[in-house]
């Protein structure tokens, strides 16, 4: 009797190791596959993959380009080489494998999970598509309110960064980015937290599955707003840092006067032309100075969830 | 008038970027061979490299292997080809370069510094070899007197450490060790306080070459005792992390039965078979994951200091 229909899961895959030097994903992905008993729910089957293997290999985030950036359709529909970047290919084996695949070779996935750390602050984040499923949404409000001790924030992408990323690639997906953790390492703490935050969501995930009402409610987000960048010369080498002031304040209020940046020689950077209070996240992340990146501002907003189940 | 020939200093070497993800070096280094005034002194020349150029383009700590281990006899007297790692190449063109060359091309360095960040909260740490000249050890004791502030901490190196790396490179040489900054990050108060310890060693480098009084007495150092792994696998994969309790507490004193480790599985590991007070550092630095190191323990001791000048 699958009264349910719209919301049924029957496929959760989680991902470790999207990116190589991210290891809280890797080794709980690695563990789980030798003992799965703490990941295995009787509605639906459970995926584990690492993502980025040879990556994973050589403890770096990536060998020719960030794979979390490869699932956008244009790379997707790539036709590719020997020579082409391994995470192009590799993004278009886990697409047609786990997320788009079909029996008996395939799967296509209801639920994503993809495993991340961040050298920042930013503490436990759960990151969403901009346009989120009622599922995806009544996860997060539960992970916040069964893990308070946790303090559990969600942060929207924009479409652009859902479209190309592991968000858009499948109908439900969560990422969880949990720091600080400097890329290449491993903490108990991160490692626990992370753990707990799969196996919560995949013990929702079964609820739902088994008809368990979810009441229409409200959820606080933080929704990704600007990008900000380091001072740089014309080389574009840095030319600053973050200010002392702005270090690790991921998610605390920032307004217009407020320091963020400081150049080599000593002279202070401000806000400005922001017209809110915004909320900083992923402040001095090592991952995203190539990306021409020092923080993001996000802005605090509510978001309406739909009960589950869903009415027909 | 040369009266202080044993010690008078006519070459310095300052080397950013032995390890190509350490940016207060690369940063420090880059912006003085644009405008060199603040490292430059009457009494001797300032040579600045950039000591690895390849991985610092790459912003990866190596290429092939880690330059910081390329100058033992057996790599600098390896012959080379094209297939040779990357680095034993550029120790060798290093070498022949700055620390054991001869004019027009070359230069013998009388004395180098090795600039070095660390990701673990280790501080303000210099390194000096388990042989240091009294012109190391004199500069030592000043800059720990002179930074009151920066807490500078002196390790010295094994012998086998000390052959290997940049420290046995040459006459008198020191390492200058900053963290914790994450691999590939840039911060402010790391580069103003490595910018610090090289200008006053500079300072001091320059009284020793006037000839001023520098009196025999004390520096407390810590010496490299024992190196401890993570707990690992029959794979050698990682199996536990650092304890919670330890993470952090570089130079915190480290007695038998002080938690030092946990299995991922939640089992806590304790420091055992050290029969005296020991001081840890680099406590979780990331580079070290590769070479089966979670931590070193150090015995703290006091080395005399011989006068300057020294009697002829």
């Amino acid at each position: 009797m699958e009264v349910y229909k719209k919301e049924k899961i029957e496929n959760v895959c989680i991902f470790g190791g999207t990116h190589g030097n991210e290891l809280s994903g890797v080794y709980l992905v690695r563990n789980w596959l030798k003992d799965g008993a703490l990941v295995q729910r009787g509605s639906f089957s459970t995926h584990l993959v690492i993502a980025n293997p040879r990556a994973v290999d050589t403890c770096r985030r990536y060998i020719d380009r960030d794979l979390n950036r490869c699932y956008g359709k244009g790379t997707l529909g790539e036709s590719t080489n020997a020579e082409s970047p391994y995470e192009t290919k590799r993004a278009q084996e886990l697409y047609h494998r786990y997320l788009s695949g079909a029996p008996p070779d395939g799967t296509t996935a209801d639920f994503l999970i993809d495993l991340h750390n961040t050298s920042s602050a930013a503490g436990n984040c759960i990151i969403i598509p901009y346009n989120a499923s009622p599922v995806v949404l009544q996860v997060c409000v539960e992970l916040i309110q069964r893990l308070e001790s946790l303090f559990v924030r969600v942060l929207v992408l924009t479409e652009q960064g859902t479209v190309e990323s592991t968000a858009g690639s499948c109908k439900n997906t969560i990422g969880v980015e949990i720091g600080p953790q400097h890329h290449g390492t491993l903490k108990t703490k991160v490692y626990d937290d992370m753990s707990l935050i799969v196996t919560t969501t995949l013990d929702i995930l079964d609820q739902i599955n088994k008809g368990e009402l979810f009441p229409e409610r409200q959820l606080e987000v933080y929704s990704i707003h600007r990008r900000y960048d380091y001072p740089r010369d014309e080389d574009g080498q840095l030319n600053g840092t973050l200010h002392p002031d702005f270090e690790e304040k991921d998610w605390q209020p920032l307004k217009n006067g407020d320091n963020i940046l400081r150049t080599l020689d000593g002279a202070d950077i401000r806000l400005e032309n922001e017209t809110e209070t915004v909320y900083p996240c992923f402040v001095g992340e090592a991952a995203y100075y190539e990306k021409g990146l020092a923080f993001w501002t996000t802005l605090k907003t509510i978001l309406k969830v739909e009960k589950l189940p869903l009415d027909d």
